[in-house]
C-alpha cells in the first residue's frame, strides 16, 4: 500500500468497482453456480473482451465477513486493517463515527427472575420495538462521555460512547450462550487504568440500561460485544489521489466506504437499475465509483438458488447502463462468496473480470468460475485488485528507473 | 497460522490428508510424468469431482527436504519453523525427543594415522555395525548430561543430549569434505557461555568417542553436524482443534508428525493396503488422518520411472480403501516432487486434489500435472492447504462481521 500510494498519480481516467456482494458459488457434479447457471450475454461478452481470473479477499479457505471482504477490495489487508464489530455495527447503522469514538455491538436479550440470560435475541423483536428501546436507552448519561445508541434490525443496536481518550480494550459483557448471566465488562489488561475507567463506565451504562429495560419483557436485558475504538484509516484520496464516490442502497456499505474517505451518494437508490442511473447523474464528479449490489448475497444466504440466478440475470440486463459511460477500468466482482447451499459467505475464490482497453485480453469468453479460473489473472489476493484497477487507468508512475 | 487458530472450531467432520510422497513428475516432449503415464482410473474420477491445483511446498524454484515438505502440509511456515538437521535426524530414528533436548546428525567416517578424513561415509558400513558402534558410543559418559546414540542406516546416526539449559548455537565438527581433520566445535557466538560450555562437551563426548572407534576401522572416526535445540512446536490440538493421527511405515514420517502433536498409530503397517486398513480400524477415534505413502519417493529416488508408475497404479487399485469411509475431506498430494529424471528431490510444483461436498468442482477429470494446473485451486503456497482442508471440512469460522 506504500508503494501504490508513492506511484499513485491524478489522471482523468475513471474506473468503476461493481461489486455483486456474495456472486461466487459452488459448482458440484450436477448443478453449476448461480453465475454459471444465469444467462449472462452481456457480462460474457464483458468476460470476452476483458482479463479475468478469482480473488481470495482475505486467505487462502478464509471465509470474509462483509467488512474485511470490503476492505479487501478497497486494497487494505483486512488482516492489518483488522476493523472491530462495533465499528463495523456503527458503520452498519450508518452512524457517522469519529476518530477516538469506541463502539460495540449490542444484542436485545431475555433475562429470567435470577438474571439468567434465556434468549439472546429477546425472541427477535420487531425492528420498530428495537427502534423505541434505542431511543429510551439514548438518555442514559454517564459521566463524562457522550453516547449513542443506534437501532439495527430487530433485536441488533450499536452503542458508541464518544470522549477524549476512551479505551476500546475492555471484555465483552455478552458471553455468547444461555443459561448464565451476562458478564461484567472488565480491562483486557487489568494494568491498564484507561480500559478500567472505561469498564466501569460500561458497565454503569449497562446497570441504568437494565433498570430502564425490566419492564420490556422479552427485551429486558442488553449484551454487549466487540468492543473497539475507531482509528482513522488511510484515505483513499491519500493512498490513490482518486476522488472516489460510493453507490450503495444498504447501511453498511456505505459505512465501509465512508470509513476510507469515499463520498457516499444518497439519492434514493434501491434497485440496480437505480443504482446506474445515479452512476449516470454524478459521472462527471468522481474518478473513482464504487456501486455495491446487495441481493446477490441475500439471496445466497436465503439459500434460494433460482433468485440468486435471477438477480444475476437483473445486473446482465442493466449493466449496459455502465458500459455506455465507457469507464476506462471496469471491474465486476464479488467481496466473497455465498453459495445458496451453504445459505452463508463462504472461503471460496470469488470470479473477477477488468475491461480495459489496457488490459492483456484472455481467452475466457464466459464469466462463470470454471472459466475464469482460466483468466488471465490467475488467482490473486483480493488486496490487490486496487492496484491493477489503479495500473489498467495508467495511474501509475513506473517503479525504479 | 494465528488467523487459523482464531477461526478454528471443533466439529464431526473428519479429514484425511493423504501424500504419496515425491509423487510429482517432469514431463518432456517425450514423455509423461509418471503420474501423468500411470493408469489411474480411479484417481481420475476422483479428481472429477474434486477442487485441484497444484502447490508449492516451500516457494516457487525451492526443493523441499522431508521435514520442511511436511511442515508446510500441516500448515507450518517452513521458513519460520526452520527444523535442523539434527532434529530432524532424532525423528529419523523415531526417538522421542524432548524439548530442550539438542540433537545432531552423525557419519560414521573413515581418517588415516594423520587424522585426516579419507571416507566421510566409513565406506558406507552395513547398518548392522551402525547399530553395534551406536550401542557402544552410548556407554559414554559426560558429566552433567543424558546422552543417545541412536543408528539410522548405513554409516548415519543421531545423537541427543539431554540436560536443563543445554545451548544448540555450535558449529559442525563435520567439514564436509575430505583431506582435512575434523573440526573443533566451538560455539556461533564466542560470547556466549552457555554454548561455549556445550562445546567443551560435545568435544569431550566427541574424544572419548574417537578412542572408542579407533579399533573400528573403517568406521574410526565420527563426523557431526546440524546441532540444534528441539523448542515444540504449536500443536495440531492447540491451532486447529482436531485429533490428529499419523498412519506411515517410516520413521521420518512418524517423527515429523510426533513433532506436532499427531498421535502415531503403530499397527504394523507396511504396505499401502495395510496402511489404509490401519485407517479404516482406527476411524473411530480421531479427526484428522496423516497418511503417508513412501514409495512414489523412493523409486524416484532410484531412478526408476516404471516402478513409480507401479506404485502410483497400486495407489489407485487401493483408494477405494479410504473411499468407503467417506472422509468429508479428502486431500491428495505430495510433499514435494521427486521426478526419476532427477533421482532427487525437485523444486517443481506438486499436484493436489481436494474432494469435498463443500468443493468448487471444478472441470479437470484427469489427476495429472498438465491437468491440474488448470484447476480451481490454481497454484498455492503448500502452508496454506491445511486452512483449505479446514475450510472444506466447515471448521473456520468466518473472519469479521
Amino acid at each position: 500500500m506504500e508503494l501504490i500510494r508513492q506511484l499513485a498519480m491524478k489522471t482523468n481516467s475513471k474506473i468503476v468497482l461493481l461489486v455483486a456482494d456474495g456472486i461466487g458459488g459452488i459448482s458440484t457434479v450436477d448443478r453449476p453456480t448461480e453465475l454459471e447457471g444465469a444467462k449472462t450475454p452481456n457480462l460474457d461478452d464483458l468476460a470476452a473482451e476483458s482479463v479475468t481470473g478469482v480473488h481470495s479477499p482475505v486467505a487462502p479457505g478464509i471465509t470474509p465477513g462483509s467488512g474485511p471482504g470490503h476492505l479487501a477490495l478497497f486494497g487494505y489487508d483486512p488482516l492489518v486493517f483488522d476493523i472491530g464489530r462495533g465499528i463495523l455495527s456503527a458503520l452498519g447503522v450508518n452512524f457517522e463515527i469519529q476518530p477516538a469514538d469506541v463502539a460495540a455491538r449490542v444484542n436485545f436479550a431475555t433475562i429470567d427472575e435470577q438474571g439468567v440470560i434465556t434468549d439472546r435475541r429477546a425472541g427477535r423483536i420487531p425492528t420498530e420495538t428495537c427502534v423505541q428501546l434505542c431511543g429510551e436507552l439514548s438518555k442514559i448519561q454517564i459521566e463524562g462521555l457522550d453516547l449513542f445508541v443506534r437501532p439495527e434490525k430487530e433485536h441488533r443496536a450499536a452503542v458508541i460512547f464518544r470522549a477524549p481518550g476512551l479505551s476500546g480494550s475492555i471484555t465483552d459483557s455478552d458471553p455468547q450462550r444461555l443459561g448464565t448471566k451476562p458478564l461484567e465488562v472488565l480491562p483486557k489488561d487489568p494494568s491498564d487504568a484507561g480500559a478500567a475507567q472505561m469498564a466501569k463506565r460500561v458497565n454503569e451504562f449497562i446497570a441504568q440500561a437494565l433498570a430502564i429495560l425490566a419492564s420490556h419483557h422479552p427485551a429486558n436485558a442488553l449484551l454487549m460485544r466487540g468492543f473497539d475504538i475507531y482509528e482513522k484509516l488511510p484515505s483513499f484520496q491519500e493512498i490513490y489521489r482518486l476522488n472516489p464516490a460510493c453507490i450503495a442502497a444498504y447501511p453498511m456499505y456505505k459505512g465501509v466506504s465512508r470509513l476510507v474517505g469515499m463520498k457516499v451518494i444518497e439519492d434514493g437508490q434501491e434497485t440496480i437499475a437505480d443504482e446506474f442511473e445515479v452512476l449516470k447523474k454524478h459521472w462527471q464528479e468522481h474518478d473513482f465509483f464504487f456501486v455495491h449490489v446487495k441481493k446477490t448475497d441475500s439471496y445466497g444466504e436465503d439459500g434460494n438458488y433460482d433468485a440468486k440466478v435471477k438477480v444475476i440475470e437483473e445486473l446482465d440486463r442493466e449493466i449496459h447502463r455502465v458500459l455506455e459511460l465507457e469507464p476506462d477500468v471496469l471491474i465486476v466482482t464479488g467481496d466473497h462468496s455465498t453459495p445458496t447451499d451453504f445459505k452463508a459467505h463462504s472461503f471460496h475464490p470469488v470470479p473477477v473480470l477488468i475491461r480495459s482497453r489496457n488490459a492483456r485480453v484472455d481467452d475466457v469468453t464466459r464469466f462463470g468460475e470454471k472459466d475464469v479460473v482460466h483468466g488471465g489473472l490467475g488467482h490473486l489476493a483480493g488486496k490487490h485488485l486496487m492496484a491493477l484497477a489503479m495500473a489498467h487507468g495508467l495511474k501509475l508512475e513506473k517503479f525504479g528507473a
